[in-house]
This record gives structure tokens, C-alpha cells and sequence, in this order.
């Protein structure tokens, strides 16, 4: 990978350039984490934008789906991160990742985190999956 | 994915299998941490082999790298997992993951377990890396 | 303890002898856990049973309440285990501690955890020892 | 900090010192905690107030606006402690820490905890400040 | 249990009577832990004593041998925590656990915290039984 | 705090900017884990310095002690951080927190993350003063 050290760039066009990212990842569900930090903490959603999508994110050595799959195990280690494990199961299916594989890595989790966390964070993809009429059930 | 309900098995053969994936995907270091466990908790090595590594790593609904992306970013977020994290790291170099992948990976852990997090892990990839002789340097 | 490791045994078998320990222990709690895995990751409701609870709970070099003060332990340690605590709550009046150990146990927690771990424990005990009508206030 | 080792105390002492230190920082929200553990673990409470209280938070070696800081580093890394945040960015207030410098620590909390916790802490600002009218839209 | 609240102590008093608890039930462990917060925190080293084992450990409401079996589980689950570990372990044997509820503990702990936490701890166990020759394989 | 969205900076630029704030804050130790990047994770070691140093920390919001107070909260309460521990208690005396300011944050610190995580950290402030020849018996 090369990064340019001497192109310039404004912090507006950073933020864009996030956005970008965020907007093709997360959907709708990214853009109100944004939105509801407006009236308190703005500075904190200009920094998911620009720096979490725009200069981690968008990064060419890990693909989307991987990086999700990363991420899922990171949440559900962390525990207490359900808004934001909704947020990435989404994300998940966004990118390319199966309803099978999500449910087969939150299985997996629960030799590395235990069961409950394991637990915790498959009662997300239940709701999310079931928002998107996409549990087993329903995909035949 | 087919589970024979029906298909008896004993705790031995549980063992066996496990013992095949577990050699498979961590090679000698997998099989350390067995033999490290022998006086003091046979069971619970017993365990990690039939159970973990039979019963879990080897269902076919995630790929082995897939199921290393998630260990990685668990171990990454739980701290205190060094010696499971140089395992791992070894056995995502061992299913295919390249360097930069993992490096990556934990590039990426940075932003969902703050900086500390993902600095400890990224110091065991440079173990790990450096044993190899796999070191981005190293590689050309 | 003895293992047998030549009994064969199915994987149904393997179930049905964790949810005879799971019922026992955690009553209908446990139960409806694995039901509302039904949909979602039943694998994972199997591995709860036959793992968890076929495999490990009921072997006899620890005492059922015992292990249950190890789990509230982990559960109040863990944070964001809320849903857990409550199973385990109920499972640790099942197996025969009382309800003033078992608050004494949150209350040693607090050195260990910390208070707000300790707090967030204890107000979980408050709602399942007042559904059971064991409050305190009401034991006399 | 000079400490009488001969001066004695009864427990009622020191619990109502540690009220009193309570009340300052914490006002009615400190209160609540104590009263709603009454009925459940009155010890619990009687330690909260007598130990971390009495006794931790009233010692001269550290200001109450940093202690505050401190305690929102740890409450926003623990993760899963959100009634306790509640209580203690109140309490932030209370001590004369400013919300834009509140507002800022959640912010340097990315950094070490990563951005789950920090937008988990954030949010939990936002509905303290703005239960008392002190959003930044509000402040003017 | 009743506590007089009327009763006085003095602050050397409540250190008089951990130190009896702590060297009950930690022996020389605990004592090298205060000694060595002697020059950095004295007033850590008297919370430990005065605090956590006069006022909590020496409550009636929880036997030692349980305090031990709760406080084996959180550190376990909280991680990073070897060298406290280490003394609670010595301390579970102090007070009447044997080896096998010690390492059955902490194969049960797989189930809740994962395999590395209990790995972690059951590394530990291995080198404390070791130094008191009281592995498996020594106990005959 | 204004910030002028329509300056541009290129990648180096704020490369540097952080590594002036990274240098006065932590003086060598912060080059040091930059320098040990160097071979493994060049791409962190940027992010460390550009996003968490320019960024974050040179931000007007809070004062560089202040930071280091929150910092302290957050690396004892996460656990298995002693090398950022050991990094940032010598942040905070650079910055100009006192030696007794930090043993009381630690000390603090027990109240919401328990003793042992409140020990580990206290150990890493004995190391640091130690080496700085700023342990109280030294200063008095």
C-alpha cells in the first residue's frame, strides 16, 4: 500500500471522504450514530468519520468482510457494546458476510469469550436478522 | 451443515479428532499447551481438544482463516491473552493469513479497543513475525 | 473420578443428559434460553446442554453450589451479564444457598470487582429474590 | 494528610461522615443507590457510604473535580457500569468540571478504550445534560 | 448477624484485626503484598487490611472456603490478575479447598470466561500446587 | 475551540504536529513504542502519533493533566496495560501531576475497579517513581 505523506488534505474532505466509507458499510444505522452526537459530543462523530472509516477503514490490506469479522469478535469480547454489535451485524450482511457465517462466529466466540457473551451478542443477530427477514427460518 | 444426531461416539474418538485440527491449525504450539496441562488439569486439556478444537473449530460454517480473523480480534479485546494471542497468531499465519492481514487486523482493533489493546498485540505479531523470519523486512 | 473412555455415546444422548443437568440446576430459566435459541444459532442451545451442562456441570469433583459461587463470581466480574446473573441467581436458590450468601457473595465482589460490578449484581438478586418472595424483608 | 490512628470511630460515624461527603457529590442520585439497596443489601450500602465515601473520597491527596475524572475513565473503560456513569458525570457537574471538558474526556476515552465505549459513555452525557437544560445547544 | 454501631474502633484497631483475617487466611502471601506497598501507597496497604479483610473477608454471613470459591471465579474472569491469582489460590488451599475443587473450578470457568482465561488461571494453579508439592502427580 | 475545516494538512504534517505533542507529553518512552513500531506496524506507530497525538490530545478541551488522570482511570480499570501504565504515569509527572496526586488516583481507583487492579497499577507507580528517585521516602 502506498499513502501519499504529501497530499494535502483539508479536515472537511476527510470527513467526506469517511462518510463515503461509512455510508457503503453501516447504511442508515452509521449515519444516526453521527447524527445523534450533534448536540453533544460533534468532535466525537467527526472522529468515526474521518478517522475510523475514512483512514482505518478504507485501508486496502484487510478486505470488508474480514474487517468485520474482526470486528464482531472484538464487540462481543468487550461486552456491553450491543448498540454498536447492531450496528456491525448489520454491517456484516452489508458487506458480503452470510447469515450462517455471523451465527457460526458468535458460536465460535464462546470458546475464546465463554457463553454468555456468546449469548448476548446472538440475541443481537436474532433482532437484526429478524429486522431484515433474514433468520434461518425465513431464508429456507 | 448435517449433524448426525444418531452417530456414537466415544470421549476418545472426540479426542482424536479434535487432536487432527488442533495439529492442523496450530501445530506444535497447540499441542505445548496440551502437554503443559498434563499434571494439573488433564480435563480441561481434554477439552480444549475434543471440545474447542472437535466440536467447534472443525464445523464447516466459517473458514479456518474466517475463524482466525474472529480469534484475533477477540483475543485483542480480552487483554491479558498473550500466550493465546502468539498460539493464534501462529495458526492464522498457518491457515493463510498473510502478514500484512494480521497486521492489519490489529491496525483495525485499534479502533473498537483503544490503542493499548492493540499495541499489546501487535508486539506478539512481532514476536511471532520475527520467529518466522516473516517480518515485513524480512520478506522484501 | 473415573471417564469411561470407551463409552460411545450420540449426540442426542450427549443432549439429553445435559438438559436432565440444566433442568435440574436452572429450572424453566434454562429452558427458555435454548428455546429462544431455537431460531437463531440452535447449535449454540446444543452446546450450551451438552457441553456446558452435560459435560462439564455435572461432573462430581465440585459441588453444585459451588459451582454456582465460582459462576456468580464470574458473572458479577464479567460485567454486562446481567441476563446470565439472573439465570444464575435463580440457579444458585435452586442448588441450596441462601439467599443471605449469596448477597454476602455481591458484597465480597465489591473488593475484588469493585462497587458498581457489586451494585449492578445486587439490584439482579433484588428483582429474582423479590419474584421468589425471598426478600429479605420478607423471609423475617 | 495527617491520620489520628488512636482517634476511634464508631460505624455510625463513619457512615454519616461518609454521607455527608455523599450528599456533596453525589446529591439526590447517591441517595437513591443507598436507599434502593436497603431492602436487598444494607451492608452493600453501609460500605458505599462508610468505605468508598468515608473513607477514599474525602482524603485531601486529590481534588473532587479529579477524582471525577478519573472515575469517568474508569466507568467508560469498565464498560456496562452506565447507571454509575449516570450517577458520577452528575456528580462531574456537581465537583465544577465544565460538560465541554466531560464532553472532551469521553472524547480522549477513544483513544484508550476504543470508540464503542466512548459513544456508550457519550450517550450517557447526553441525557444527563440534558436533564439539567446544560446540552452545549442549551448553554449558549 | 448484628453489628454494634455503636461500638468504637480506632483506625489501628480495624488494621489489628485484617491483619489477624489476612494472615489467617493469606499467610506470608498477603504480608509481602503490604510490605511491598510500604514505600509507594501505605494507605493502599491499610485499605487492603483494614478494609477488604477486617470489615469484608471477616463477616459471618459467607464461609472463607466460599469467599475463596467466589474470588477464584472473579479473578479468573477479570484477567491480567496472576499475580493476586497467585495468593488467592495459596489462600483456597489455606482454607480448606482441595486441589481437585481448585483445578474443577477452573475448568468450569471455561465455560463462562473462555478457554484463555482458564488456561491463565490453571497455569497459575499449576505453579502454586507445584511450589507446595501438591500436584496431582505428588498428591499420589 | 475553533477549528478551521478548510486547512489542509497533509499526512506528514500531521505527523508532526503529534509527534511535538507526543514528545512533550511522554518524552522518550513515547518514541521508544513508536520506534519499536517501526518494523512491524509502521501504520500504528503513524496513528498513534498523528490521530492519537495531534488529534486528540493537543485538543484545547482539557488539560494535558487532566488527560492524564482520565488515562490513569481507564489503563488500571482495563487491565493486563502495564506497559501504557508505565508510559503514562511518567506522562503524568512530566505533565505535572504530583507523585502523591497519582498514589491517590490508585488508591481511588479501588473503589470502582477493585484492589487488585488497583495493586497492579500502584506497582507500575512504585517502578516509575523508583526509577525517577521520587518514591515519598526519596522526596521527604
Amino acid at each position: 500500500m502506498s499513502i501519499d505523506a504529501a497530499a494535502a488534505q483539508t479536515r472537511q474532505e476527510r470527513f467526506d471522504q469517511g462518510l463515503e466509507v461509512l455510508t457503503r458499510i453501516d447504511g442508515e444505522a452509521g449515519q444516526k450514530v453521527i447524527d445523534s452526537l450533534a448536540d453533544i459530543s460533534p468532535e466525537l462523530g467527526h472522529q468515526v468519520v474521518a478517522w475510523a472509516f475514512g483512514d482505518i477503514y478504507d485501508r486496502p490490506g484487510l478486505a470488508p468482510r474480514d474487517r468485520q469479522l474482526v470486528t464482531l469478535g472484538m464487540l462481543t469480547a468487550l461486552g456491553g457494546c450491543e448498540p454498536q454489535l447492531e450496528v456491525h451485524i448489520n454491517a456484516a450482511l452489508n458487506v458480503g458476510l452470510t447469515t450462517e457465517e455471523i451465527t457460526e462466529a458468535l458460536l465460535h466466540a464462546s470458546v475464546y469469550c465463554g457463553i454468555p457473551r456468546a449469548l448476548n451478542a446472538t440475541f443481537v443477530a436474532k433482532k437484526v436478522f429478524g429486522e431484515r427477514g433474514r433468520l434461518p427460518s425465513e431464508e429456507g
